[in-house]
C-alpha cells in the first residue's frame, strides 16, 4: 500500500535512497529450483549503469549486486532473494544547497507536502536511482519468461523529435541512444549533445515490443494485463503517457479498420490491438508506446521558489543524463518482464 | 489477484456478467459515518444507463441499485456495502449462434484461452456492462471527495477526428455526446449516427480533469498516483492509451520548455506536468486523455474463424453503441474517483 | 485491509448485517472449470442453518442461496461468484431497546468504540449470522479439496464440562451437538438444556481432524499453515484457543517425548505435532482443537452500562443458541475448507 | 502470498537463511516523522541474541544490524526501511551431514516435499534465527505504540512443569529464563539444565499482557484481532497452541460466569475474554498465553529416515536452546508489537 511492492505473484518489494547506504529489493514469490547467478543480474544492471557512454550522467557507479538470501548452490530456494547494491559515488555535498529549494519538473515539492519531510540529496528516494533494484529484480523474472522464449525488445523509437524509420533489432545495443534504426541514432545522439552543451535536455519515445507471448495471460476486469503494464511503465519516473497497438491513433479508426480479422486460432490479419483483447493476450506480439519527458535536471538557470515559497534562481549542477531515454530502456523492459513473469505464473490458477 | 478488486484501502470488489443473474460489487474500506442513500448512487447509474440517447446502445435496463450491506440509517457502518444491480433485458437467445464464434475485436478469444470456457451471451464478463458496479460504488467514492470538494470533469475531447475547440464545462451534459464544445458535439453526434447508418462505429479521445487536488496525494514508486490512475483507466474496456499534462507532446519538448516553475507554494506558472511530479500531486489540476477505439461490435460484415478455427463470416447484430465515449465518461470518472478516495483516505497514513 | 477478505488464491470477501436485507459473498479466485450447484451449496447451508434442532435458536431462517455469477451451465467462469442469502425471520423490534445497551460478552461496546456508530439489531454484523456466507463460500472450496480426497471432520469434543471418550465418525451427524461418541451426546445434550432452562448457556472445544493432506503445504515464515488455520479459526466469535497435534500439553513433554520419528517418507511413528512441521504439512492427519465459549446471549438478568456508562440491568430476550457448539462445527469446517483449497492452489506456485 | 510479508498497513517483509550471507527486513508503510537509532533496534536485538546464558545456545552472534534506508537524519522518511544482519558464527560443516537426513521435529521434511529443494544448513529459512529480522523490525513498531503508552510484558508462565505462582514484571529481565516469578524461575534453570545434560528439552507456556490498549482497535469477521494476534505467534516455530483470557478453560465455564460486566465505559468488572469482544479490544488488559513444545533439537539419539526412506539414526549435535521459551519471549512481543502498530495505523481509517 506504501507503493513499493510490485506484483501478485511474483513480488518485488525496492528499498533504498539515491545518496543512502544503499539499494536493493527483497522478490518473493519466485519458484523453487530456478538457477540463477550474480552474473545473469550484473549484466542487466550493466546495461542500466550510470556513466556508460558520452550521452548519459557521467555518476561513476559499479551497482555491483549482492545476492542476500534465496539462492542456495545456484539454485532458488522458493524463499524471499534479497539483493544488495550498495551506493557509492555519492556527492551528497552537491546538494546540500537544495535542501529547502524546490528544483522545478522534480518530486522535491509534491514528497515533501506528502511526507513532511525528505532526503533532499539527490532526489532520495525519487531518485531515477532507485529503478536499478528493480533491474536487478528483473533478471530473475527473466530467467521465468526464458523458460517459454518470451522475448522483450525496447528501443528509442523517436528522441528529440527525430523519428525512427526502420526496425533492426540488431542494432539496438549497437548505438548509445539504443534505437533500432542506425541512420536516427545518429542523429539522436548529436541531438542530445547539443542539448546538453546549452545546458538543456531531450525527450523521446520508447517502444517496446514482446514476441512469443502465450495467448491468454491477463486478468479479467481491473487487473488487464493492458492495465497492468500501463501502470508497471507509469511508475517509471519521466513516462508522461502510454499507448498499446495503434494507440492514440484508435480514436480516428472506424470499427472496420480497427478489428483484427483472425485468419487462424494462431494467427490475426492485423496486430492493431497490440496482442491484447479484453485486458487478456491474444498470442500476438505485444506492442506499446512510451512518452519520455526530458530530463527535469537542466544545468541552465531556472526560477524557482523555496520551503517558505519565497523566490530563488537555480541551476541544477550535478551529474544528469541529457535525455532519460537510452538508461529508461533496460528499466522499462525489467518492468515488462516482472510483470508478465507475474502473469506468467498467475496463470496456473486459471483452470481446475 | 484475479482481477475483480480495485484500490488499497477503500476497496471495491465488483461481479457479475453481462447476462447472468445481476452484476454487483462489495467496497470494503468505506470510513463510518459517510451519509449515503440509493437516489445518490441512481443518479450516477442513469447517467451511465444504456438507451439514454440516439448515440447509445438501445438495450433497455434501469439498472436500478439496491445496497444490502453496510449502511444503516442513511449512514455508512464502516463494514462491507454490498450493491445488487439486476440484469432485467437480457436478449441472451441473440447469442446463441455466437457461442463458437469469436467476434474480432471482442475477447471472446483471448477469455476462452485463458479459461477454457466462457459465458458467451454478450461477452459474459467482459462486456461494458460490467462497469454499471464500479460507477454504483464510485458514487460512494464521491461522497469522500465531496468532502474534499474535489470535482472530476470529464469530455469528450474528440470523436471520430473532430475535435473540441473550446472548454465549456456547462455543456457537457446538455449534449448527447458530452462534449465541453457544443458546436464540435454537433459534428461529432452527426458522425456518430452516420456511422452507425453504414453498420461501422467511431472511436475518440475523452479528457478529464480533477480540481481542487491537495498537494501530496500518490505513493512513490510502484504506486505513483499516474500509474495507479493509468491502471484505472486502462482497465475499462475499449481505452487503447493514456496521458497525462501534455504527455505524448512532451518527446518533443525540451527540459527548458517543459519544467513547471513554481511561482508560490500554491501556484506554478504552467501546468505541462498534468498536476503530478514524482507520482505525487502537486496541487494543480490534474489533467489527462484516454484514447477510446471504435466499438468492436459493428453490424457490417467481417471475416472471422470459429472454435475450430474454421473461416466464418460475422455481423454481430446485438444493441451496442456505435460509440463508446459518451458512456464511457461517467465510468472513467467513477474509475478515477475510486482512485483519488482510495488516496485520500491512505494519506492519512502519511506522517505519525 | 477492512477484515472481510479471506485468502490469497482464493479469496472470499463476505458482507451483510444480521438483520439488514442480506447477507453473502464474493468469491474470487476460483478456477475456470469446477462443476457447482445451487443444491450443493444448500446441503451445507442447511448443517448451519438455525432452528434445525432443540439446542439451537429457534430463529426461523430458511437461509436458501442464490448464485448470482461466476457460474455457467453449471461450471465456474473463473470469474467472481458471489452468493447472496436474503434475511427474512428478522424480528428487529426485538432490539429497538438494546439501541444504547452493551450487552456484556458481546460485541456491542467495541464496535460502538471503533465506528461510533452501529447497526444494533442482533449484533449488526458482529452476528455469528455472518457466517452464513463462509459456510455458503466453503461449499465451492470443498469441490477444490473433493478432487484431493481431503476429507475435513469436525464434532464436538467436550461440552459443559463433558468430554467424549471414543470417536466414531458415522455418529457425528447422527446426534444433535455433533458428537463423535453417542452416549457423550446424550449428556451433553441434556447439560444445554438445563442451562437453557435456567437461562444460562454451556461452551466446549470442537476437535477438527483433517485427512488425506499431501505433504508439502502451507508456507514459510507468516504464513504458515498453523498460522493461517488459526486466524481462520479465531476469526469466529466466540472461539477463545486453539491448539495444534498435543497442543498445551507440548508444554510439558520433552524433546524426545514430543518429537515424531519417521518410519518412512509416508509414515511417523506418533502425530504430536498434529500434522504440521515448520508451519508446513507432513502428511499426517492435521488435528486441532478450538475452545468455544459459552454463548453471551442469556435471558437470566445481567448488569451493564448504556452508552452514556450509566448502570443499567438486561435480559437478553431474543432467540440463541444455548451452546455454540453444535452450529460452530459447520463454520469451523467452513474456514478449513477455505483455507486448505487456497493452499492447495497456491502449492502450484511453489516450482518451477 | 508467499508467506514472508506481515502486516496490512505496516508492512513487513523478511529475508535470509540462517547460514546465507545476511538476514534482514524491509519494513514498509511506517509514517514519517518517526526518530528512530540504529542503537534502539540494536537493543531489542541483544534480548534475543544466542549466547546470552547457560540456558540459551552457545552460537555466537553479535547480531549487529545496520540500517540500510528510509531513515534520514535520526528520522523515518515515509519510505522503506532496510535492516540487514550479517550472519556471521556459521559453523556449516557441522550440517553436512545432515544434508540428506529428516530431523525429527524439524521441517527438514517438509520443506524438502514444497520445494523439492532445501538449504540444510541449519534448517535454513525454517530455523529459528530467521526471527532476527522480526525482532529488529518490532522496534519501530515499538516507537509507534510508546506514543500511545502500549506496553507488551511476557514472560515464560511455566517451564517443564513449574508454574509461576505470582506476577512480578520487575523480576522478568532479572532471571535467565524470564519469568515473572523468582522462585519459579530458580526452579525452571534448573530443570532446563537437567534436560540439557541428557541430552534433552523442555517446553513451556508463555504469558503475554498488553496494558494501555485502546478500546476500538482490531476488525470485524476474518481480520479480528484475536485472529491475527493468533497467527502472528503461532507463526513462530515452536508455537502449538494460543488461548486468549480465560482460553480453553472457557469451555466449562456457564455465560453467567464468562461474561464481563461493564462497570462504566472505561472498566469491567471481571476481564475473562482478555480485552477482546467480537475480535475488537475494549480496553481491558489483553492477555494471551502460547504453548512451547521442548525444542526439537536433541543431542540424544533418534531413529529417523534419509531422503531415499531408509532408517538412519541421527544426533543433532549443532548449539542447541535447550528450551525456546527465554529466547521466543522476545519474539512474540515483537510479533504483538507488530500486529499492534499495524492495527494502530489502521485506526485511523475508521471514521470519515
Amino acid at each position: 500500500m506504501a507503493g513499493n511492492t510490485f506484483g501478485n505473484v511474483l513480488k518485488i518489494t525496492t528499498f533504498g535512497e539515491s545518496h543512502g547506504a544503499a539499494l536493493g529489493c527483497v522478490i518473493d514469490g519466485v519458484p523453487a529450483g530456478i538457477s540463477i547467478s550474480t552474473r545473469e543480474i550484473q549484466l542487466e544492471l550493466d546495461r542500466r549503469r550510470p556513466g556508460q557512454s558520452k550521452v548519459t550522467t557521467a555518476r561513476k557507479e559499479k551497482d555491483q549486486v549482492e545476492i542476500l538470501s534465496g539462492v542456495f548452490e545456484g539454485k532458488t530456494l522458493g524463499t524471499p532473494i534479497a539483493l544488495l547494491i550498495r551506493n557509492q559515488d555519492q556527492k551528497s555535498a552537491d546538494y546540500a544547497k537544495l535542501k529547502n529549494i524546490f528544483r522545478p519538473g522534480h518530486a522535491d515539492f509534491t514528497w515533501q507536502q506528502k511526507f513532511g519531510l525528505r532526503d533532499f540529496r539527490g532526489g532520495g528516494r525519487s531518485s531515477g536511482r532507485e529503478t536499478v533494484a528493480r533491474v536487478a529484480a528483473a533478471a530473475i523474472a527473466r530467467k521465468i519468461l526464458d523458460s517459454k522464449k518470451i522475448k522483450i525488445i525496447a528501443f528509442a523509437q523517436e528522441i528529440a523529435g527525430i523519428v525512427s524509420q526502420k526496425f533492426d533489432a540488431k542494432v539496438i545495443e549497437k548505438n548509445l541512444v539504443r534505437a533500432a534504426d542506425s541512420a536516427a541514432a545518429q542523429k539522436m545522439e548529436a541531438a542530445i549533445l547539443a542539448a546538453q552543451k546549452i545546458g538543456d535536455s531531450v525527450g523521446g519515445v520508447i517502444e517496446i515490443r514482446i514476441q512469443n507471448v502465450p495467448a491468454g495471460l491477463g486478468n479479467p476486469v481491473f487487473d488487464k494485463i493492458s492495465a497492468r503494464l500501463g501502470a508497471a511503465l507509469l511508475s517509471i519516473g519521466g513516462v508522461k503517457g502510454i499507448e498499446f497497438g495503434v494507440g492514440f491513433a484508435a480514436a480516428k479508426l472506424r470499427g472496420s479498420e480497427m478489428n483484427d480479422e483472425f485468419i487462424s486460432l494462431k494467427k490475426k490479419k492485423t496486430n492493431r490491438g497490440g496482442g491484447i483483447a479484453g485486458g487478456i493476450t491474444d498470442g500476438s506480439e505485444i506492442v506499446m508506446r512510451i512518452a519520455v519527458r526530458p530530463t527535469a535536471s537542466i544545468s541552465s538557470p531556472q526560477k524557482t521558489i523555496d520551503s517558505k515559497g519565497k523566490a530563488q534562481k537555480i541551476e541544477v549542477a550535478g551529474r544528469h543524463d541529457p535525455c532519460l531515454v537510452p538508461r529508461i530502456i533496460p528499466v522499462a523492459e525489467a518492468m515488462v518482464a516482472l510483470t508478465l513473469a507475474d502473469y506468467l505464473l498467475a496463470s496456473r490458477l486459471d483452470r481446475i
